[in-house]
């Protein structure tokens, strides 16, 4: 039997015991983030399904799982046998979870969640949804299913100096309640990880790629608690956390705390962002909650926008991120111009790492890079196996990222490998132009992401192409490489694309089964000027990576495009070259040579 | 006394009589279209304010307007002496109606509302925001107030022939009934006058500049009942419309209509656009309801998507208004360079409707003509008086635009008198550049017209200049001038930009004081190109008026730019010559020619 059947087996037993009639298991743990502890990968376990973003739903007779396109592929293989359907997100004629459950199930019939993966909003948009459907909440009991689940391994978290955070918790606690502007006395509950690492200036280790501690907090006009667990912090870094007005408790005290807060006392906190089993422990009444209706809530919303310490921070990351890449791109031109060395997807990635901990400050990476020779590069997600050979033609796609003390990267190169054809050359071409053309957008405060993104987009579209994933993401400073609430992408989102804001700018072109090209540059969102009308904001682009001219149709580009081309390439070339040998210079130099309009 | 003080006084007196604390009085009538007739223009009458959208609230103890920037100037002055204070719509600090309502009254007491101007969402809305207050609905007591009030005047209609109309009522009803889906009989409700005709075929002369009849349609799976006034149809016109399956009957039987309705039937209806009146007669319940959720509603939408036979129509108009134009610009180039014939606004409005009544097919003015020379340019939507002589220097903006029996103009341009400065030709090239660059627009299907804003605004905001109104706006099919519900703006609207659709594209530039640049062509929405990828769409440019490139620095042109003008300018030249003498026809080969890049 396989082994999935059996573990849905044994939950459909657990079930029948339990009264329930489905159970509903998102890949999430209470804080929302986008990866997870092994503990928390209940979907995963029960489905085989490994992609970062699902939803199992088990009933009697059936199971399925939601997850979106960048999974459909992997879905597919992963639940080959298990039984489970996949429902693919987005695709006409997909039912939601709840049209789904309402399908399947008699009213009345009880629908069971764990109240602690729920945000209240999730939570209240699924109750309506599911109409005479009784949705139940319940607490974790997948340890009766799960042999030896694993536990929950909490690491030290380092404390983040002033001198790279540009403000002090108390300075950011300060912030955050002139903008909330409540009237008397409140606790603001704040679930979200890398917002409590933000506020308290800390970074753990709990998670792959994300610098994150478990943990929560509650903060009001003059004190922040914060909840963590004892296993993450020594005496020394509790007593310096007191200096900076953060109480440290036990993690496992959070729901107690909630529970017996004083009824007096204002609740604020943001509905997304809050599971509805702490929720619950609130016990909030009309009179006592203060809702935070900033998309994404205070704490992102402050986040969002970089101080000048964080952005010199950046600044700083970028350029140690561009000598590594420097080294790896010309030593990939080396290997395609010898006739020696097998070059494999794993041993490009390797050697980025390699050349990136040159450089003492490096952490570690941002994120699963992406090494993507050929056809493998037309699917955006794609995981290399050490089983690819690049070959001495067409295009190999690099997208990769790391984390320093002071700051976050995240680019694309793609990369000329040899011959490559006049439709890649044309494509590419059109890539290219998207990403200037959003990096020269002039802008009035109040524009949003959704605004600009037809910048970027627009060049592919114009070449027949589309992408069908953001243009842009906000990215953390030494925290998550996505991060909100900002974006650039066509479906709306409120958030105003302002002063501070660091946002990736990733056009790309995707041919099923011959090649992907991906750009990606790293933006920082400025004030370019005032006059009598306002303000106008732009970017600067802060990432110096060369582009691969070889790869481009000089023809196609106005004379805006080409002069912002040499004048990147000769950024590129100023910030990096202190840092190169001279043989590096010199390649670089020619590298980032003016080409002719 | 101020005769607005004798009018609220008199207000105030009948308000104390009903028991009513506050009044509302909205600029509009049970339609809710652009303009109403002299009868329901109560707001006016009580205010002095004459601007198309403002909102009148009197207390016992204060008075006030709300209105949009459009009208500021206007309603300061106009507001003058009369006590009533002017609140700025969308200016920082003024409170909305509601806010303001609650702070000048007490919880409990009573505030009035006609309930035939208000639709039910604005009056949920309402109800919502003002909190303890009582809402209370009333009927029209305005004629115990408003000595010799004009009663309601119907014209005759005339009837669209098919072969302008492209698709019978019943092929109209068809798509309509396709779209809604809806399970079991049922009655759709339609309040807005334009869509009533759009549906019927027919048009009416009721309402200044929109050809509209005052009407509502109810309609079904397989017939439509049209209400309108018995002397704006003739036998003949009742024959031809039954034949045509549509059911005249009696305007003022449509509340009785709508009570005696059987209470089996569903009824279905736009929130946005159904008066609470008419809600309310309905007798709905949660299992007679069916919502149409289509944003501005299933008719609007339909109708705005032009099928080809409409496309031609506009094509035509186009050409005949084109044609008009050309004349008008010669007309004023001559007398630029001639010594004699003073030139005046109104004198420049009045030939260019000279020009048109050249044509038998033209119908009259589609709006009020905008001709706004130097600094009155910069206001947006400025009427001109009969004082303003135009001198042979600086910029002359004509916006206007004309009703023929198969299509609807709006054209504006901005037009060189003389010298100008360096910084109006720089203006005036990126306002070109704007206009240019959405007319290259390339988007796939689902593209909103708030992603594509920016095409335009972008580049003017490149010069460091901006505009508050909107990109573009949908145009009737020799309806509103104003159609929605597409629009082109940075304000976000749900509705994606799809083929057959007509849009402005009006991008400007603004100086106080100064002048005001604006170019305005007319686009429509068609597919460019399919592959494999699906479809591709864009924007086809519909009127045919030469640009003035005495305005424009050509050194500020891309190639694809000045590829742009020389196409457009070489199909203005073919498009309009047949129908100009040799004169003009050398003329325009002029004004048309290639300009180098």
């Amino acid at each position: 039997m396989n082994i999935i059947r059996s573990r849905l087996q044994r939950l459909r037993n657990l079930l029948n015991n339990k009264g329930l009639h489905a159970f509903v298991i998102p890949s999430a743990d209470s804080h929302f983030g986008e990866y997870v502890q092994e503990r928390f990968k209940v979907c995963e376990y029960m489905s085989g399904f490994t992609g970062s973003a699902g939803t199992l739903v088990v009933t009697q007779e059936s199971a399925a799982l939601w997850t979106d396109s960048r999974y459909f592929v992997q879905a597919v293989q992963q639940l080959n046998g298990s039984g489970v359907e996949l429902m693919k997100l987005k695709d006409a004629g997909t039912p939601s979870i709840e049209q789904w459950l309402v399908s399947q199930l008699e009213s009345g019939e009880k629908v069971g969640i764990d109240g602690s993966l729920f945000s209240l909003e999730k939570y209240q948009m699924m109750k309506r949804e599911c109409g005479k459907l009784n949705v139940v909440l319940v607490d974790d009991f997948f340890d009766e299913i799960w042999d030896k689940r694993p536990l929950f391994k909490p690491k030290k978290v380092r404390i983040v100096p002033n001198e790279i955070s540009g403000a002090t918790s108390g300075e950011k606690l300060k912030k955050l309640n002139s903008l909330l502007k409540i009237k008397g006395r409140y606790y603001y509950i704040l679930s979200s990880c890398d917002d409590v690492a933000w506020l308290c200036n800390i970074r753990g280790a709990d998670i792959e790629y994300n610098p994150l501690a478990y943990s929560y907090a509650v903060f009001d006009n003059n004190s922040i608690h914060l909840f963590i667990s004892p296993e993450s912090v020594d005496e020394e870094i509790i007593l310096l956390l007191k200096d900076n007005g953060i109480e440290v408790h036990d993690y496992n005290s959070f729901l107690l705390f909630l529970n017996s807060m004083d009824p007096g006392i204002q609740r604020c906190f943001c509905e997304s962002n809050i599971s509805v089993k702490n929720y619950k422990a609130l016990h909030c009444n009309p009179g006592n909650i203060v809702k935070d209706v900033i998309p994404g809530g205070v704490t992102a919303f402050v986040k969002a926008s970089k101080n000048n310490v964080e952005i010199d921070g950046f600044r700083k990351a970028m350029i140690n991120d561009g000598v590594a890449w420097v080294k790896l791109i010309k030593y990939l031109e080396d290997s395609f111009i010898s006739s020696s060395d097998d070059l494999y997807e794993h041993s490009v990635a390797e050697k980025l790492i390699e050349f990136r901990r040159e450089n003492l400050d490096y952490l570690g990476e941002s994120f699963a890079p992406i090494v993507a020779y050929g056809k493998n590069a037309a699917l955006p997600h794609y995981s290399f196996t050490n089983t690819v050979k690049v070959m001495k033609e067409g295009l190999l796609l690099v997208d990769s990222g790391a984390h320093y003390p002071y700051g976050t990267t995240d680019t694309t190169r793609t990369i000329v490998c040899g011959e490559i054809t006049e439709e890649q050359k044309r494509d590419f071409t059109f890539v290219l132009k998207g990403m200037i053309n959003l990096s020269r957008a002039v802008f009035i405060p109040g524009t949003r992401g959704s605004s600009l993104d037809i910048l970027a987009r627009g060049e592919v579209m114009r070449g027949g192409k589309v992408y069908m994933h953001g243009t842009g993401h906000g990215i953390g400073h030494n925290l998550c490489v996505h991060e909100g609430p900002q974006s650039i992408r066509m479906e709306d989102n409120p958030v105003a694309i302002s002063p501070g804001m660091i946002l990736s700018n990733e056009p790309a072109v995707y041919q099923e089964g011959k090649y992907g090209i991906r750009i990606e540059n790293t933006l920082l969102c400025k004030e370019l000027f005032d006059n009598e009308k306002g303000s106008f904001y732009g970017f600067e682009t802060i990432s110096f990576i060369p582009l691969d001219m070889k790869a481009v149709d000089i023809e196609m580009l106005s004379g805006d495009e080409v002069d912002w081309i040499n004048r990147y390439h000769r950024d590129v070339y100023e910030k990096l070259s202190p840092y190169l040998d001279e043989s590096l210079q010199d390649w670089l130099s020619k590298k980032t040579s003016n080409i002719c309009d």
